[in-house]
Parts: C-alpha cells; sequence; structure tokens
C-alpha cells in the first residue's frame, strides 16, 4: 500500500501514474504535458489476477487537481474515501477509480480541446483510458465505464459523454456548470473591474500568481479568464482570450458569450440525443441554494432530456455548493450498478 | 418650524403634503391614493414674498418612501440635511426640494405607469408637479425642476427624464438600476425558488406581509416582484405578473425579460435623443464596487449618450451600492446651477 | 394629528416635545441640553378630559434616537406603530408612550450618570418624567410607570429601575446589554486596533465624524468609547475615557472593567433588591442567536433573579439581536397590564 | 522520489512515515496511537552520507494533521513547498522538516498532555523527535532542531519549547493561540448554545461526526471542546471535559478558565524565563487583523518577554488569520540560520 492509501485509511490502494501526455504538449500556456493519475483499486484487486474491474473516471472541479482530490481534511470523506468505505461495506461492488488531472495555469481546462489551453478532451479521452485500460485490469469498454464530477467536473462528465459517444456507459453531474447565463455571467462586471487595473490579461496572471493572498474578486476574475481560455480562445497563445464582456464598459458582448454557451450542455440537448441514449444511467444532481443556480440550470437541462423521452436521475437537495461529497454515497453505488460485470 | 425639521436640526422649513391622487386611486395592489409628499423650502423662502425658487424632485429607492428619507440616523447625513447644509454653507444657491412617494406594497413603483401597480409616472408629472408649482413660489417650468435619485430613484429620474420631455432642466442619476441583464437577472434563481414555496404569487406576498422577520431571498424574491409589477405586469390584478423566468425551472424568459429591457435606460439612449437634448445637466455616477453592477450599466448608458453627441457629468468612486448619500454633495450643487433662478 | 403621526398611519396622535434639560447643560461632549421627547397619546386622549393615563417610557438603543425610533421603514412596525395598533385592536388597555432621547456624540449616553457626558439618568428622571406628568394627563407615580428598551435601551430600563427605586412598576429589556464578559469584552481588540491608528481619542472620533462613511471597525470602537464614557469616564473633559484595555498591546485592563461591570446588572442583583422587588413585572427577553451573547447575560441576571426568590417573565426566542421590534407585540400589553388605570 | 513529492514537484523528497506511540496508546478517545509523520529531506540528502541535518519540528493548527499540510491546494504554496523552494533558491541551508500529527477525534491535541486526549507532549517529544533522530542523519540535539507551527501549532511550539527546555534551540509561532481571554472566550456563548441542544458532550460528537455537513456554530463548538480536552480534562474517560462556563446559563466558569489560562503562554513567561533564555531565537508573529485577537496576545507575549530582557523577533502585517504560509518565507530561513550545522 502506497503511503497515501495509508494516509487516507483506505482498504484499497491508491497510485499516483504518470500521463505523458501528447495532446498537452507544447500548449500555449506551459502547463506540464507530464500529468499525474490517480488509481485506485479496491481490496481484492490483483494485478496478477483474472478479475476484471468497470472504471469511475473522476473529474475534479476548477481549481481542483488530483492532489487535491486524494487530500484529507478534518472530519470530511473525500471521493477515494468515500468508494473505499461503500465498497468495503459491501454497499456497492467493487470497481476502480481514477482521478483525471485538469489543472491549468487558470485554474482548470473544462476538459475540453482549447487551442489556447491544449486538448484536454483528448488527453482524457485518448491517452488516460488507453492507459488505465493498458495498466490495470479493466473491463475495456464504454460498458466498463462511467464519468462523473462535481462543478466543473461535473459539466466535464456532461462534456464528454455529450461529444464523445462510445466512450461511457454512464454519466453522474453534481452540481454541475449548467445554464451559463445564470451561473456566469453574473461574475463579468467583477472580472470587468479586476482587469482595467492591469494592462492585459497577460500582466492580470502574472500579478495574481505573484501574490501571496489574493483578494476574492481576483480569484473571480481568473475563473473567468479559466472558463474563456477553454470556451472562447483568441488564439493558440497564451493570455489571449476573446472575453465575453466589453473590457471598457463591461457590456456583454452577446457574439463571444454565445461561444461560451455553445458548450452548455442546457443548449446541447437536441444536438447530441444519440450520445446522450447511449447511456444507461443519467444522473444529475444540485443544491437548492447553490450559489452559482446551477440548481436551475440542472432542471433545464433534465427537463430538455426527459422532454426528448430520456429517463434521467434528477436528486435536489437543501444545500450550497460546497461541499456536497456526501453525494457519492448516492451517486457511485448507481453508477457501478449499471456498469458491466466482467 | 415643523416637528420634523427642528429633529433634523434644518434651517429651513420641512412639510409634509398630502396628494390626493387620481392617477393612483383605484390601483389593483389598493396602494392608497392619498399620498404624502414632503416638501423642504429653504431659509429665507418667503409664502408671501416676490422670491421663487428651482426645486429638485427626489425620487427615493426601492423599499425607501417618504418616512425613510426623512429619517435620521446617527452620524448620517439625509438628503434634506445635505440639501440644508449645502445651502446654508453658500456653497449653492437656495433652492426647493420635494420628495415623492412612490413606494407600493410590493416595495417600490419604478415612477412608472402600470396597470398592476397604478401610474406613478402620472401621478408624479401631472399631479405632484401641479400641486408643488400651485402650493409653493416655485419657477414653474421645466427650466425650474431637476429630478434625480438613488438606485431605483435614479433609475424613475431616467425614466422620467426620457419619456416627460418638457418637463426637467437636468437629471442625476446615482446608482441608477440600469443595465438590467446585470442588475436584475442574477436574482432570477432565488426568486424562483422562493416562489416554488407557494401556491402563488399572491400567497407569498401575504406570508411576506405576515411574517415578523423574513429571510434575505424573500426580499430579494419581492424585489423581483416589484420590477415585475411595473415592468411586466400581466393584468390590471394584484399579484397577476410575468415573471421573466419560467416558474417551474426556473429559465430565463426572454420575452418576458425583452419588456422589462424595454424599460433599461440604457435600451432607450437612440430612441429618447430630443429628450436627452434637452437637458442641462446629465449627471450619473456609480460606485466601482455596485453589488448590482450597476457602475457597468453607468459606463454603458454614458457611453451611448456621448456616441450620440452628450455631454454627460459621469462620476465613479470607490464605494458599493449603500450609504452613498455623500454623493449629494456633488450633485445638488451641480444640479441647481444649470435651473433658472427667478 | 401632526405630520408624523399621518406619515406613520397612527391612530393616536404623536408630539414632539422639547425639554431643556439642566441635567445636561454644559455637558463636556457639547451634546445639545435642548432635547427631543417623542409622547404618543392613544385614540381617545383628551387633554381637557378627566381620564389619566400609564405612560411607557422607551429607552432607544445605542446609536438611536428620537428620530430613529418614530423614523418608518418598508415593511417595518415601529415601536409606536405597534402600541397604537395593539390598542387599536383592543389587545391591550390604552397608555401613553415616551420615548427618551438619550444619543450622544459617541452613539448614546447608556442612561447613566457621567461626568464625562451628562447625567442622563438625573435627566430621564427628574426633568423628562416631570414634563410629561405636568405636560399629558398621566397617572404621576410609579404605578403609572413602566420603563422598557431594547439593546442598551433594555440595559438602560434595568440601570434606572435598579438605580431609582419608586419611580416605575414594571421593566421590561429586551436583548439588553448585559454581562459585559461576553457582551463587550470581544470588541476590545478592534477598538484597541483601530485607535492606534490615531493619536488620540479625540482625534478619532474627529475623524470618525468627518468620514462620509466609516469601516465597520469604526463603528465598533465608537461604540467601545460610547460605553467607556458612560462607565470609565476619566475626566469631566471631552475624549478623556479610561479605556479597559490597554493602549499598546491591548490587554485586559481588570481594573477599569471591573468599573464597567460595576453597571453590569446581573451583577448588581444581590444589591438591588428592594428596587427590584417593588417591580410587579420583571420582564427579560433575548433571541438565542444573539451576536453579543445577551441571551447568556440575560439567562444569567434571570437567574440571579430567581435565587432571590423573585419573579420573571424570560423568553427566549430563534433570532439574533436585530429587528426584533416584533417582541413589543408580547411586552407593550404585559407591560400595560400590571401599571395603575386612574 | 515518492508520489507525494512528485504530486507536489519538489525537489527534495519526502516521506510519511509511521510512529507507534506509547504515550498515545490506549488514549481515552479511542485515536490511533499509530501515527504519520512527514519527513522531507532536501536535495542532496544522502542516508548513506556524511553530512547531518537540523531538523525544523512543523505543528500543524486545529483540525489540521500531516495529511492536510502536505495537500496541495491550486496556486497555493504549502509548508513543505515553501521549504524546498527556499533551499533550492540558495535562500536558506538544506535543513530537514518533520511535520507531527497532533490530530484527536475533537479536532486537535494543543501537542499538551492530557489524561482526557493521551500524551501528545510526551509523545512528540519522547517518540517522534528519537525516531526522526534515529531513522535520518540529524543533528541529534538541541541545536540542531527548532519547532514552530501555525494557529495552534504556533501554541504547540510555544508549549512544547516552555515546557521541554533543552530540546529546541529556536521556535516560530505564526498567529499563535495566545491570551486565552480574547482567542477563546468569545466562543464560549456559541458553544453553549449548541451543547444545550444535546444530552452530553458525547451526544453532540456523535451527531457532529454523523452529519454529512455542519453548520458554522458546530465547528466553533467542538473547537472549544477541542481544547477543553487539553486543558481541563474531566477525567480519563472520553468527553468527560470541564466547560470553562455553566452549561446552563452559559456564565463563565473562572476556575475552569484558570485552568485553560495555565497553558497559556502569556501567563507562563515569568516561570518558564530558563527555558526562554536557551532559545537563539524567539519568533512570533500575527496578522493585525486576526479574527481570534492573537495579534493582542502576540503583543502581550512579546511585551513580557522583551521586560524580562530577552529579545524576540515580532511581525506584524495586514492580514487576517487564513492563509498565511507566505509567512514561512522570513521564518524558515530565521530558524534555520541559527541552528547548528553538522
Amino acid at each position: 500500500m502506497t503511503d497515501l492509501a495509508w494516509l487516507l485509511r483506505l482498504h484499497g490502494a491508491l497510485n499516483i501514474d504518470t500521463i505523458a501526455s501528447s495532446a498537452l504538449a507544447g500548449n500555449p500556456l506551459d502547463d506540464p504535458a507530464e500529468r499525474p493519475l490517480a488509481v485506485y483499486t479496491p481490496p481484492g484487486y490483483d494485478a496478477e489476477g483474472s478479475e476484471r474491474y468497470p472504471v469511475l473516471y473522476c473529474l475534479h472541479g476548477y481549481t481542483g487537481d488530483v492532489a487535491a482530490l486524494v487530500g484529507g481534511r478534518a472530519w470530511e470523506t473525500n471521493v477515494v474515501q468515500w468508494l473505499d468505505r461503500l465498497i468495503v461495506a459491501g454497499r456497492m461492488p467493487p470497481v476502480m477509480l481514477a482521478i483525471v488531472d485538469g489543472f491549468t495555469r487558470l485554474g482548470g481546462s473544462q476538459y475540453v480541446d482549447s487551442v489556447h489551453n491544449g486538448n484536454y478532451a483528448t488527453y482524457t479521452i485518448d491517452e488516460v483510458i488507453p492507459h488505465v485500460d493498458h495498466t490495470y485490469r479493466t473491463i475495456a469498454r464504454a460498458g466498463g465505464r462511467a464519468v462523473f464530477g462535481k462543478s466543473s467536473g461535473g459539466f466535464g462528465a456532461l462534456h464528454l459523454s455529450l461529444a464523445y459517444p462510445g466512450t461511457f456507459a454512464a454519466f453522474a453531474s453534481h452540481s454541475g456548470d449548467l445554464y451559463f447565463r445564470y451561473a456566469h455571467l453574473p461574475s463579468f462586471p467583477t472580472a470587468q473591474r479586476t482587469l482595467e487595473k492591469f494592462d492585459s490579461i497577460k500582466a492580470f496572471v502574472t500579478a495574481f500568481e505573484a501574490m501571496p493572498k489574493r483578494p476574492q474578486a481576483f480569484y473571480q476574475t481568473i475563473e473567468m479568464l479559466g472558463y474563456g481560455a477553454a470556451y472562447s480562445p483568441g488564439a493558440a497563445q497564451a493570455f489571449i482570450i476573446d472575453l465575453p464582456f466589453d473590457r471598457k464598459t463591461g457590456e456583454l458582448r452577446e457574439d463571444v458569450f454565445a461561444r461560451w454557451r455553445a458548450f452548455d450542455p442546457c443548449e446541447r440537448v437536441a444536438d447530441c440525443l444519440p450520445a446522450l441514449r447511449e447511456m444507461r444511467l443519467r444522473y444529475v444532481d444540485c443544491g437548492r441554494r447553490d450559489e452559482y443556480g446551477l440548481d436551475i440550470g440542472a432542471r433545464i437541462l433534465v427537463d430538455r432530456m426527459r422532454d426528448a423521452g430520456l429517463t434521467v436521475r434528477h436528486d435536489e437537495f437543501d444545500d450550497d455548493h460546497r461541499n456536497v461529497g456526501y453525494r457519492y454515497e448516492v451517486s457511485l453505488p448507481e453508477l457501478a450498478e449499471v456498469l458491466d460485470r466482467a
């Protein structure tokens, strides 16, 4: 057992593998192309044995990374610990978990291919999954894979499910980024005000990185830059991002925002019905006090899927956006349930 | 001197007049048609004398009313006190001030005519102003009148200036409601969540009024109802309001929101150029940390007016939306300055 | 009916009288010695008639004054409106209400005699009460008087009840300042940090007064100065106050804080039993989420009174320190109930 | 290099050792007696070489543990990363770092011996240090050791320095728990209110642990229990803690609080002068907006040490209690500077 598994008091094992990604090589932001991948194998997993396991792919949220997701916090249970406990308690069958690293210098890639950030979707689909299937005893087909995540990780799970049919058999979006009109637009005034203090996006990011501690508005601003780098890159060059608002007045730029919304899963249901139909489980949840209004987005998405004749598991609960990891207790068994056993 | 003038330690006089309004008579919300009007006359004002005074019309903000605006608070200076002090200090010429009451059961009328609320614009223009001109020694023409206010009062000042050319010679909008995409849209998720707990808008309002103390979300919700009652009434019947979001999912209803935006001064510059050109002073200010992004709206409005060849006095300052009454120190002398003297 | 009564939509009448106080004349802070006194008379009150009324003396809280207490706020009911409504609804007998003005340049007098502030207790007992008894048709004896207030007004009600036996027959303390170890001590670090930026208390106060808007810490600091001016004045000279903490390190000064605690009603029960016994009603309430821990103080005070064999009406409720005016619905009828009728 | 070092992008190595502690064996709370110990060795460290290194002992704060301290967060630098970067940049000589695990079921041990929690001071001094000296190439004497930490870790650094002379040659307290009158007393009302809802401390803790998410007041309450378990245990039995306030009224219990204050470094300067004199560096810092008033405590402590003729490095900075890890940039080189080289 690795140090980490012991620190986290896991019954299963936790490896940190390295992926040398071609999809990310030479990315304009100069983020590492060699990325960590956390892989959990359940108790009883035997690399030499005959049993094969389905894999749950976990996508972290904005500002997250592998280190954050495997990190411990007093009285909290992280996603690996949840899975381990549920398996040990017999509440779900043993499965593997792989935590993909999608962090960028701007806080996160949203798991989309971007000329500005690098191709994080391609990296996940064409590099991470093959690595896992090659290295571990997996059920190496769509029926043996689910994808899930929280916040931007929930968005990523939806994006990869919609854009890469034939890859996964189920998804779960926990408080996922949805309906950008409510989720992101309210942050544009803050981003405009902050950026105005700097000559350029690059100057802002450089200052941000150099600060030992930053005002809240700076975090909100870099977040909008992170989304812009994913959804409306201006060029294959660092910090060249088309902003969804006028830099001088702050007015919404509908044309750029339309590029953002083209990624919004709420807007893509009609175009992605075949991919959605493939799924054995479509799981969407959100707290009804979500600070970003993501519960509204979840309702809109669910409504549209149901209107298209799809069944959806849709949960709402009385909570806000933070620390909702206890929802894994619901989703992980549901995801495992629908996947193939060897 | 009335009690109020003494309580507020004014040098001038402060009367509370009564307006029996026809424009508000029989309004569906059953708000009083008999309304208070606070009228300040400066030191030296002589009802029997020959001197005549310009009048600054002050419009209170959402949740405000005459009682609130003339109320005192420790270490604070209200609008009447500001005016009185500035005049006594010789920093501006003596003028009159009239505070219009635009409160409704839903928190405020936005000073627009609405089949749901009653005709608050008409009441202000056709009843309040004639009353003041008839009762006091005013300069009874556009050149002797300015209109100003803060927040929804700033919106009101803009609305009345745009919609009733020939009435005022100057306006001042302090942190006025502008660019509703940022100012109001972010509150729709909260309003949807709150209203969902009630069978109807009426049931919500009834519960709201009966509560000794309400959660913050309830205030945000009734505020959206107040704006809807002004901008998108559903009928000439209490609590029949077209909501700018889907009651079930919360999704934006673009058609209804378009009716709101038709009132947004940012959208009306092109159509109201003659009215805007009449103005001797166009004053717009806002704090750069305004919680409702109204500084962005101010920039957009100012930009559009300047693009149309108009001069604008535009101030930004490092503050949020609350307690910015100290801005009167700037605006009141500027307004008085451009008005006619007898 | 005065303007104010109409603005507040009262059925009774509301006068603002003037008290030219000897007790406050020449006070070192140079606060006005001529003070407003709001006097409410119920419907049916006849200055020429034969009926006489008991009087409830209302003491405002820190930063309050007469103007603030009679002011209106959207959807809120002030103390005069509460009383008026309860009387009109027949839920309590008609009584008079007198609102004493105890504001000072430092935010409030705590209704105690202080060489630094002036003698606000003496002014209330020896000047306000005689004025009311002389001017209105009152029941001019202890049995016809109660005293109540919220926050520092609750403290004042207790202080005057304890220090001036034979004056009132009942008191009500709503979220009153009690048990200063929890109520005030936690603010000392903030006060020390703020004052350190100024050469003297006077320099701080002068800067405070000149600012159009102040940081929260400045309000917390002047509040501590206000209490110090009342409880531990350093001299009969403005801004000479013994602070309960070391100005350099911030360390608690036990000797000065002991002078504060000598005013703490929790510490005075044993010494004031005769005064307490006289009371026909001892009413104490507080919200269980009071930000200043005043619910703890209320429990301690109530416990000590009960241990001394006294009955106490003690209510707790699920709320914080602000906007608890709805408690008047409980206390005002109870107070009126125990007072003499003519 | 371990996985962790790679995840954290360290140049040095990071091991997670296991300490099987006798001092913690059979502790009433049933916390693990087998504890992780993170040990960082700098680049160039050679287990077979001849060089020996001084060791900085790092004590985490309340709610922290080894996993939390070695965890990564976007755009943040943890203590190991700080040290690694400073060494690699040549800004300080290469030293080792050992992070002690002092977590308990109640959130933290404060690194004191307690019949309730177990003997965390003894464990640190008699087990952790010998393990490090035995396992690594250290300079195994006081001159080769410093102890430091933040918040409760700063307290721990002071406690161990005062209580175990001859062990360390330097300490650094970053925003350390000091002057409990300000630091802890203001939380007692909240703790009383919370505990009142439960039959016993045990019932509260059990409920706390079972909740997926807890209200803020619950965290504040368990924190007070954690300190009580360290400073005023009631018995060598889980959840038998003498509370520093009356469980029914919330009133301060001076006798119990005196037991807390006996641990307060501010109160121990006079009694621990020999231990303090041994130190080559006494480093104390705190932000001037510390929410717990710990800057005041730092001033008091520093004042008393200076009054006793000791030199102190005392820094204040414009920040609050959170995320002040950038202070390691100052303290770590200073600590390393005064320690022996082999």
